[in-house]
């Protein structure tokens, strides 16, 4: 979709942000402002002194989620800085709030490093019920995520990683329903070993799947890929990879999945033609995917996607984080983990009408009523089931409250 | 007024944060999502990054407040932490927002010093337009102002000292009118070198008041005074004090204005009665005064005012702060300086009509519709002759559109 500067920039001026502050409470008297602020605030803090839970009963701490953001990574524009990302930060809170009902907020941070990004989250976490790190540039996200999750008590998710992931597992779950072939029998190709490659791959060997092979700019990550960070090298032990530096050419034949993640890659109808028969091509860079539906049709890809809105199969994230952030939140969940995007990832293929499902459309519509209350709903149960949720919560209640707060124009009852 | 605790309670139960996230944008389509999101929040990014100054055409920054604390001096329950703090920053926030239509984020954080404090708020500035520190203890509270106002290109605001230093001169401004003293003539005694008796010395040291003594828990604070931190040896320094050590029966003697803002302490009809004629006793002690309206009339004091708003000259903090951040907003202030408090002094002392000025009303009405309307207007108006603003506005339009905000029904025109 073409996007015209000057209105795009018109709206930015016209609506100052995209998300304001709006008032649950009236102050119209002295005792409203006796009961909101002064002595009423009071009386909550002591009933949060005396019972840390009730936080989530007294304060926005349970549906508040803090987006982070260094601005060194953002879209495809690199590393630009907090203030630059400002305005693409407030948009995706916006995103957070129209399909998920969260309350994000933007923090775009002056950060020299990783060191100073957990520093500043951990800080913050008291104020919030989830943080979803945006945006940081690779490894450097990893090593944030990975301290966060587990130095907090509360779930810190990332979309460049595990939003990603999860999107790319559903349209492959679909996929794989169209060529009749399962997850652990195949072979996937995976080019691009940033955030959402690394994460893919991570998420693929979490959900059972056969062998899975990552490309960075030197070739095959493993042993004799000569420009490794410690995240690929870290992947490449567990793939068991001994093709270290190996090219696309020999990664790709006889696959049975790629999976463009690449900033700017190509690959060639020759490749497509190299892999075996019912082959899933996802052509995910932006904006130019590496390979067009045309070329990969007539190479003989059995289904193909890529990464634009708007265009054949598009794998938008924001099918992932408005519900995965309303279902973490939901059960005041402590954390998060594979089994629960993979839940997620389950909800999003689960979107797509059996009758409907063709090469064509593995993924559910952009706007679909379904989705997020889905994927919020599996979140939840799957939390719970894993243990990470501080709040029990029956069956069908998340997708219940998830579709009225989104569409029974209930947003978020006072 | 006194509030009933169940509510209370029940109030915070309903609001849940009192304050939410409302959309300015609707996305109904993929036009939307790619003019919110995407690629229209690239576009916007690259016009920040070609003109910085455009980040607040683009986004929130320009309307959007930190209010940060520790939680380690929170109304008069002491060191409560970050999290039971939360709903009382969340009912500033919600005061912002309904007082002066200002986004006002609550960051309540896990910090273990000053240091702590500043890292973070140096590090989510570029997000803000201002920073209000809350409830952080003293003296640790003005080396965290102090170095941000230093550090940072945004103004650096703190309620416990600037707002209660600004609404302390607005009620003796007026309070001197009524008999008939001048400022550079008189002699204040403050009780109490807190975060507000500190500040408001300082500010009454810049309005050009005469002989200014501050008492700590150990007597008048100067050389001799055995339990003096940093912040007050330094006052104690400017303000020339030889009497370190004394007693507040020495301090009252001869006096002409009593400021109490001590945590708990009392004083005597004596000490009243051992004033200059024309005393002015404002015991702001919270929530009971240092010496009742009745014994302090009796004993001569010919103005009087306590804290707890409901009673006789109550001085709210809320005259001050929303005004004061709509000001600093408007002209996109880099600083705050003590000629822009005194400035809000004067409007709010202003804003009690000189026909109804009496023992019984130095102070306006808390629900005035004039007050932060003048307020913002002389912050924005004293910014921009003081060369700390950044955006010129003719006058007058500062005060017409708060007041159009606030009580014209067009909060934050979108």
């Amino acid at each position: 979709m073409n996007i015209d500067r000057e209105k795009a920039l018109q709206l930015h001026r016209k609506a100052r942000g995209k998300i304001r502050i709006y008032p649950t409470v009236n102050i119209r008297n002295e005792e409203d402002l006796g009961m909101a602020y002064v002595q009423g605030g009071a009386y909550a803090a002591a009933g949060i002194m005396e019972d840390p839970d009730v936080i989530f009963e007294y304060s926005g701490k349970g549906n508040r989620l803090a987006l982070i953001s260094d601005g060194s990574a953002v879209l495809g524009m690199g590393n630009i800085g907090p203030r630059a990302a400002l305005p693409v930060m407030e948009g995706k809170c916006l995103l957070f709030k129209n399909f998920g009902d969260v309350n994000a907020i933007p923090l775009c941070i002056d950060a020299r490093n990783a060191d100073d990004i957990v520093a500043m989250a951990k800080m913050v976490a008291p104020t919030f019920g989830a943080i979803n790190i945006e945006d940081v540039s690779s490894p450097n996200s990893f090593t944030v995520v990975e301290r966060l999750q587990t130095e907090l008590d509360i779930p810190v998710f990332c979309d460049d990683q595990h939003g990603s992931a999860v999107v790319v597992l559903a349209a492959l779950m679909n996929a794989l329903k169209l060529v009749d072939k399962e997850l652990p029998d195949t072979s996937t190709v995976i080019m691009g070993a940033g955030a959402a490659g690394i994460s893919v791959a991570r998420l693929l060997l979490n959900a059972g799947a056969g062998r899975v092979t990552v490309l960075n700019k030197c070739g095959i990550i493993g042993p004799g890929n000569g420009c490794m960070n410690f995240v690929q090298e870290e992947l490449a032990k567990r793939l068991g990879e001994t093709r270290g530096g190996a090219s696309l050419d020999e990664a790709v034949k006889g696959a049975d999945i790629f999976i463009g993640l690449s900033s700017r890659g190509k690959i060639s109808a020759a490749h497509v033609r190299s892999m075996k028969p019912g082959s899933i091509v996802l052509a995910l860079s932006m904006p130019e995917p590496e390979i067009s539906w045309e070329e990969a049709s007539e190479a003989g890809a059995a289904v193909f996607a890529e990464g634009l809105t708007g265009t054949s199969n598009a794998m938008p994230n924001l099918h992932a984080y408005p519900g995965i952030a309303r279902g973490l939140l939901d059960v005041r969940a402590k954390g998060l983990n594979e089994n629960i995007l993979m839940a997620a990832s389950r909800a999003i293929a689960g979107a797509v009408d059996r009758r409907r499902l063709s090469r064509r459309c593995i993924i559910p519509d952009l706007f679909s009523d379904e989705v997020t209350p889905r994927v919020a709903e599996a979140v939840a149960q799957t939390a719970i089931a894993e243990g990470l949720a501080s709040l029990n919560v029956p069956p069908k209640q998340v997708y219940e409250e998830t579709w009225q707060r989104l569409f029974g124009g209930i947003m978020e009852r006072v």
